[in-house]
C-alpha cells in the first residue's frame, strides 16, 4: 500500500486509531480458524462516516477490506485473505438506544454481545442468542455469522432477533434497512440478506435488536443413557410431547471419558451418552414441561435422571459441559471443531455416522452439541504436526460435509463457511443456487473488495 | 400476444391450463386492491418445470408475467400492470411432506394456508400466522406478501415460518434456498429476500415451514375503556408486566358504533375503545398471564373486564372483531383499508393522529387492528362515486404515511406495498436504500419482466 493511501487513512481515522507496524499486524493475521494472512494496515473506525470514506478510498484505489470484530469467528470471517485493510469495529461500541416499552435495543455493531443482556436485564428482558464467544465476541460479529447457541430450538438465532441494520454498502453508501416495528413489509426483506453474509456484502454499523421478557423460572436436569438409541429417542419424545426445551445438550462417551479426566464432574465413565435439559417459562409451566421431559427420558431407560433443586445444583449440573471443549482440547494438540447440522430426527444416523467416519480414518472425535435442534460439534482430536494424520483429517472432515449434506442437512449450522468450507458449499446448495450468491455479491461489490475470498471464490472476471 | 406464444404456451401447460377468452381475462384483471388491468392470457402452473419453461418464454419474447395465488391480496400484487401473462398458483397446492418429528411441512405454494394447519392438527402442531385471508389465500401468496395477522406479537410473521424456499427465478433458474435445520448459514441467508418480496424476484413454488405445538390453553377477555388514553396505557403496561399475549386487539369508538349497528354485540356505543386479548401456552402459565392482564387493565380505569369462561364466551367475546370490517363496509358504499404501523409505544400518537386527519378532512374513519404489535387497520370509509370526497381521501391517507414515517414506523405492516403505496416508499426508506433494492431487482430480472411495475418503478432504461 503506498505511502498515500496511509496517509489519507490516519486523516480519516486519526493517528491513534491506526496500525501499521508488523508485530501488530500479526495480531491482526488470524482468527479462531486456523489460517493467517497479514494485513498492510489496521485500522479502527468509531462513525459510521468514517467506514463509508474508507471504502470510497478501497474502491478509487482498489484496495481489500476486511472487517473484524473481536476476531473469535470460527471459520476464518475476520482473516484479511487479500491483505490490504482490516478494519476493526470494536471501538464503535457505544449503546445508542434502549427502548423496553417496544422491547428493542440499538447499539453499534463493536459492542460485546453479553453487554446487551447486561443492560436489557435491568428491566426484566433478555437477549436470547447466546453463542459460546457471547462474553467477548461483538453483536456485529453475531451478526455477520448469524451466530447461534444453546438455546436455538426456542429461542432461535441471531437473525430471529435483527429488526434493523445500518450498513456501509462496499462502494460506500450508507443505508438503514429494516424497521423497529413487529410487522414491517416495506420494500424488499434486505436487512436478512446482510445477516450471515460473513461481511461480505457490507459493513454493519449498528444493529437493532428485539428483546424478551426473562423467563419467570428455569429447569434443569442431567440424564445419563447407556445408549446412544435411548439419548437420540429420548430427544425425539420429548420433542413429539409437545415441550420445546430452552436448552437440550448432547455430549458422547469420548467427551465425558474427557471431561472426567480433566475435571471430576461426576459424569459415568462408561455411559454412552447425557443430554443436559433446561425448560423455561412461567413457574408452573417450566416444572410441568420438566415433568413431560422426565417421564420421557425415563421411557427411554435412562440411567439416571437429575434434576436440579437450586442454581448451585445447576452449576454443577451444567459443569460439565462449560469445560467439554477445554476438556477436549486437552487430549492432543489441536482440534478441529465442526458444526455440521442436521434435523432433529436424522441425529442417531449423524452421531453414529460420525463415529464410523472416525474410525475408519483412525483419528478421535468428540461429539458434543445442540441435540434439541440437530447442531452437533464433532471435534477431532488431532496433532497438526502429524501430516500423515492431518491427511486422513482432512479426508474425513470431507466425508462428514457429506454425509450431513446426505441427511439433508448443512455443512454449517452456526460457525459460517469462511474459508476452509468454501469448496464444499456448492455440494450442498447446487449451481443455480451458487450463481444467485455471486450475482447479489456482484452487484453490490463488482470489484470483490470487501472481505474477498470468503463464502465463495469470485470467477477471474474481477 | 402473437398466436405462436399462445401456441407454445399451450403446450407448455396443455389446453386444460390456459384461457385467452376476454370474460376470463376480466376475472384475472384485479384482486381485493382498487386495480384493474385485463391480463393477455392466463395460465395455470402445475409444475415448477412449467414455469421455468414459462419465464425462458418470456425473456426470449419479452412478455411481463405476474404470478397469482387467490387474488385477495390487499395491495395489488397479482394485477397485471403491464398485461401479458397472469400465471395462477392455485392448481399447485399439494402436501409434498409432513414431518411432524422436526415440526416442518413442505407443500406446494398454491396451497391454501389454513389447509397447513388442518394437516398440522391431527399431531398437536399449528402454523402461528393468521392473516384475516387464512382460510382462502395461498400461503405462496401469504410468503410473497410476507402476511401477518391477530398473533403477530407473541408468534411473528410468516418469515418468521419460512424454512425453505423453491424459486424459479425470472430467468427461469430453479433454485432450492435455505434448510430443514433449525440452524443454517451455509450460503448467504438468500430465501428471506424472496419472503414478502412481492413477487417481484423469483416465482415461489414449493414452502418449507416450521410448525409449533398447539398451546394447551388459552385465555380470552375484553376490556372496555372511556377513554383512549387509558385502553394505550393498559397496552404499554400489560408489555412492561413482561406478558406477551398472543392477540391484543384494539377497537375505536366508531367501529364499536358501526358493529352495534351492525348486528348488537353487546358493546357500548359511549366506550372510546375497547381490546380483546388473548393469552396462551400451559394450562397455570395461560391464567397467570391473564390475571397479570387484568391487574393492568383494572390500574387503568377499564369500565369493564370480561373473562371468557368457556369456548361459547370467547366466541361471543370475538364476535365484534370477527364482523368488524364487514360492520364498517356497511356505513359508506367503499372503505380503504390501511396497514400504517408504529411501534407500541407510538400507538396513542398514531390514534389521535388518525382522528385527527380523518376530521380536517371530513372523512369517516374506523381503526381497529393489532394494538400488541402497533399494527392498526385505519378504514376510510367513502363513497368512490364521490370525487370531491376521494381527492380528500387521496390526501387523508398521504398524511397518514407521513404520520407513520414520522414516528418511526412504517407505511405498511402486513399488505405490502404494491402499485398505490409506491409513491411514498422513497420517503420512508432514503434514496440508498431505493437504489439497493432496484440493484437486487435488477440483478435477478435485468428486462423487469416479473411483476413489473410493483414495490417501485425501475428507471427507464429498462
Amino acid at each position: 500500500m503506498n505511502a498515500r493511501c496511509i496517509t489519507e487513512l490516519t486523516l480519516i481515522f486519526g493517528k491513534d486509531h491506526i496500525l501499521t507496524e508488523l508485530e501488530d499486524m500479526i495480531a491482526y493475521s488470524y482468527d479462531a480458524a486456523h489460517v493467517e494472512v497479514l494485513p498492510e494496515v489496521v485500522v479502527f473506525a468509531r462513525t459510521t462516516e468514517q467506514i463509508s470514506q474508507l471504502m470510497r478510498l478501497a474502491y478509487r484505489e482498489k484496495i481489500p477490506v476486511t472487517p473484524r470484530g473481536q476476531g473469535s469467528g470460527l471459520s476464518g470471517g475476520s482473516v484479511p485473505l487479500q491483505r490490504g485493510i482490516v478494519l476493526v469495529m470494536d471501538r464503535m461500541n457505544s449503546i445508542l438506544d434502549f427502548d423496553p416499552a417496544n422491547r428493542l435495543i440499538t447499539v453499534e455493531a463493536g459492542l460485546t454481545t453479553s453487554e446487551i443482556d447486561r443492560t436489557a436485564v435491568s428491566t426484566g428482558l433478555f437477549y436470547p442468542p447466546d453463542p459460546g464467544s457471547v462474553s467477548f465476541s461483538t453483536i456485529g460479529g453475531n451478526v455477520a455469522e448469524n451466530a447461534g447457541g444453546l438455546r436455538g430450538l426456542k429461542y432461535g438465532v441471531t437473525k430471529d432477533y435483527v429488526k434493523m441494520l445500518e450498513i456501509v454498502l462496499p462502494k460506500g453508501d450508507i443505508v438503514r434497512l429494516g424497521n423497529r416495528c413487529v410487522k414491517h413489509v416495506a420494500g424488499l426483506n434486505a436487512e436478512s440478506l446482510f445477516v450471515g453474509s460473513e461481511g461480505i456484502l457490507g459493513i454493519i454499523t449498528t444493529v437493532t435488536l428485539a428483546l424478551l421478557p426473562i423467563p419467570e423460572h428455569r429447569e434443569s436436569a442431567l440424564a445419563i443413557f447407556d445408549t446412544l438409541e435411548n439419548a437420540a429417542q429420548a430427544v425425539a419424545d420429548i420433542i413429539a410431547a409437545g415441550v420445546t426445551p430452552s436448552t437440550m445438550e448432547f455430549m458422547d462417551n469420548t467427551t465425558i471419558k474427557a471431561i472426567q479426566n480433566f475435571k471430576d464432574c461426576g459424569l459415568p465413565r462408561d455411559a454412552e451418552a447425557v443430554l443436559l435439559i433446561e425448560t423455561d417459562g412461567e413457574f408452573h409451566s417450566a416444572q410441568a414441561e420438566m415433568a413431560r421431559v422426565e417421564a420421557q427420558v425415563k421411557k427411554n431407560s435412562a440411567r439416571q435422571f437429575n434434576r436440579a433443586r437450586d442454581a448451585e445444583e445447576r452449576d454443577r449440573l451444567f459443569e460439565g459441559r462449560r469445560v467439554a471443549l477445554n476438556a477436549l482440547a486437552s487430549v492432543k494438540p489441536n482440534l478441529i471443531l465442526e458444526d455440521a447440522t442436521v434435523v432433529r430426527s436424522r441425529l442417531p444416523e449423524m452421531v453414529r455416522g460420525i463415529i464410523d467416519i472416525a474410525a475408519r480414518y483412525r483419528i478421535m472425535v468428540g461429539i458434543f452439541g445442540h441435540a434439541g435442534d440437530g447442531n452437533l460439534h464433532p471435534t477431532f482430536l488431532i496433532d497438526m504436526k502429524d501430516r500423515e494424520e492431518m491427511v486422513r483429517t482432512e479426508s474425513a472432515v470431507k466425508e462428514l460435509f457429506q454425509l450431513a449434506i446426505d441427511l439433508g442437512g448443512t455443512i454449517s449450522g452456526e460457525h459460517g463457511i469462511g474459508i476452509e468450507k468454501k469448496p464444499f458449499l456448492e455440494n450442498q446448495l447446487g449451481e443455480a443456487s451458487m450463481n444467485l450468491l455471486r450475482d447479489i455479491k456482484r452487484t453490490l461489490d463488482p470489484e470483490n473488495l470487501l472481505n474477498p475470498g470468503k463464502i465463495f471464490d469470485m470467477p477471474a472476471i474481477y
